[in-house]
């Protein structure tokens, strides 16, 4: 046999092992210490009482013999399919039910989408970036170009007309920077992608955040995105999921090139490699948009939303420049006195006992930036909003 | 975007949507016809009461913020790990946990674990064969040599030495003949394997079928095989989890090539492009493995294996030939007097009302054969018995 020698060019990656020894060898030296956790990328919040109780029904249907579910489709039911559809009606956008394909999560897909496509296309993400995009086509063995997202352009970066690229990554609200892409940005990057016949990967799991009306929280919102996008969504953030693993892929039926079409193709693949998400889990899913479920969502939601109010509030307070904070549970600031972002996570660990995700983790641009997240304890976000304005004030 | 072109490589299989349509017409032109279903390959009986027990008790753990669990480990949690070590343990079986990966199922599995080999390796299939282990190196673009299976060798193929292959699919007991591998048969191919430096990708996902004793029900029983092989196990025929998704692959740590190791080549593909399988299927899944819950799967696979067994002596009486019956969930019999297996098809449709899957839906040595399967509701099974022998008689 003959190995794929593509994994031997992905970077490994310490960044959270790292973090983690670093406190974990500050609690032992200080031991008490109230060390309070901003960096966490999971939520923290139970799964929602509707989603419990749909559950609990799928689990008697799987226990009598009448009601029993075995194989799927693998593209997902029907009825979950259809809430999905009518969750994008109810912002007027006119999905087919077969664009929509039940996933396990968006992380799976944004991987194995790329099976669709020819290792000779170049790959385009934005530095700072989420690694899987650069790792899963650096396994295929794809070239991959970096665009800047910097401080200039407010960690959105737009089209560059001189640079050719097939694939684009986007991802709005922003993982790490929470950036969001008003309407204009996004069609910019449509309509370059429609003119380079290239592919939007557009991953919108965090568009739950996203509470301003103006913003565009698909990239289905956009004229022109049906023929050159796809996206990527997840019940994780939206509906506590992280543990539980759902999600969806939109593949349009008008997505086309070299007289193949794009989501026959998905069809094909989802049904040589994939066997469906367990069928209690979609039951889970659909109960998320009964009108019972958008309300108790919307709860948690407005949880870790005001912890990221708190945490924005308080940079507003202390002059730091950052991305996020609204329409978004990240928050992405500018390390003070031009503080390395190591540096800066050494300085809040000793000072304030505050734990965050160092920018440079994520790319070279993130190098004088620090992540904080909004999925932490309410309580314990307020003291860690506390202690940044007394260390930094 | 350049396109996957591989994918109009990958033939179109009508096999059972033909047999769909078949079988509708033949109703619509026959109201009323005592249709019975040989062909189902979906387990029929429902979730053990211990898995659905463990199930809605971590459904409770998911419902309260103190015992919620987000992300989990990407290959599977320790307690179910842990279990499947003891399973082989009682095999004598010595596994490291590291080893043991916890997966949606054995077919997403058997495709994604493509991802570690180089395209350039020959891939050598059984034929008849599952369509997966094809269609899945189709679409990478590998080049795929079929060895025959056929009534001369009992359809279990042992290597032939002229033919240099780098990946060979073994399933045992096979789908779609039923046939089962005996310990020399394995070791021939272990020692294939390790001559020409090949990887076995052994697909068991039907050893809670074997009885005998004396048959090996993974490959790791045979010396030699953590070198050169990789299983895939499924709790989808074990413990009827076809609609709730869980599987198990092993990837040896002595499993190295070009100074790699497939074991840590496999965490690194898992944790890039895939998230865990839900926490409540994998507590459903580990509830298997107690005594309470080995003794309820064990009625359950006791009711498909008497379904085999009236199939089998059936086949017996009437002195046809035929693989599987035994230690298989599958029967995979010769057609009489020569006839074709669509032939076969409408005639047992036409004259008995049975519904089987003809054997040239799996390659063309499967052309004179045909497939029941035991997973169908004890009387009707009986109920086919009694019209086989009186057609066939």
């Amino acid at each position: 046999m003959n190995l794929n020698t593509n994994f031997q060019n992905i970077a490994d990656s310490y960044l959270f092992s790292t973090i983690a020894h670093k406190v974990a060898a500050f609690g032992e030296s200080h031991p008490g210490a109230p060390i309070i956790r901003l960096g966490i990328g999971d939520v923290t919040l139970p799964l929602a009482p509707v989603v419990i109780e749909a559950m609990q029904q799928a689990l008697c249907e799987m226990s009598v013999q009448k009601s029993f579910k075995g194989y799927g489709p693998e593209q997902g039911y029907l009825f979950l399919k259809e809430a999905i559809h009518n969750y994008y009606g109810e912002r007027k956008i006119c999905l087919n039910v077969d664009e929509i394909f039940i996933s396990d999560g968006a992380k799976s897909d944004l991987g194995n989408i790329l099976d669709l496509f020819s290792v000779d296309n170049t790959v385009l993400v934005p530095d700072p970036v989420y690694p899987v995009y650069v790792d899963t086509n650096t396994m295929a063995g794809r070239k991959i170009l970096f665009m800047d997202a910097n401080e200039d352009n407010g960690f959105l970066p737009l089209p560059d007309p001189s640079i050719k690229a097939d694939v684009i990554y986007l991802c709005s609200p922003n993982n790490p920077t929470g950036a969001v892409y008003d309407r204009a940005g996004l069609k910019a990057w449509v309509d370059y992608a429609n003119e380079n016949h290239a592919v939007i990967l557009f991953d919108a799991a965090y568009e739950c955040f996203i509470e301003d009306e103006n913003l565009p929280r698909s990239i289905f919102e956009i004229e022109g995105a049906q023929t050159c996008a796809i996206e990527f969504c997840s019940f994780s953030k939206m509906a506590g999921f992280t543990g539980t693993r759902c999600g969806w892929t939109i593949v349009p039926l008008a997505l086309q090139s070299e007289g193949m079409s794009l989501n026959k193709m998905w069809l094909r693949r989802q049904t040589t490699k994939f066997n469906g998400v367990p069928y209690v889990v979609q039951k889970g899913a659909a109960a998320v948009f009964s009108a019972q479920g958008q309300r108790q969502i919307e709860e948690s939601l407005a949880y870790y939303k005001e912890n990221a109010q708190v945490l924005a509030r308080t940079l507003d307070e202390l002059g730091i420049w950052y991305t996020g904070g609204k329409n978004s549970p990240y928050l992405w600031l500018k390390c003070p006195n031009d503080m390395d972002s190591w540096d800066f996570f050494d300085y809040l660990l000793e000072k304030a006992n505050l734990v965050g995700t160092p920018g440079a983790g994520f790319g070279k641009n993130g190098n004088k930036f620090f992540r904080l997240t909004a999925f932490g304890d309410k309580a314990a976000t307020r003291e860690a909003a506390g202690r940044l304005k007394k260390l930094l004030g």
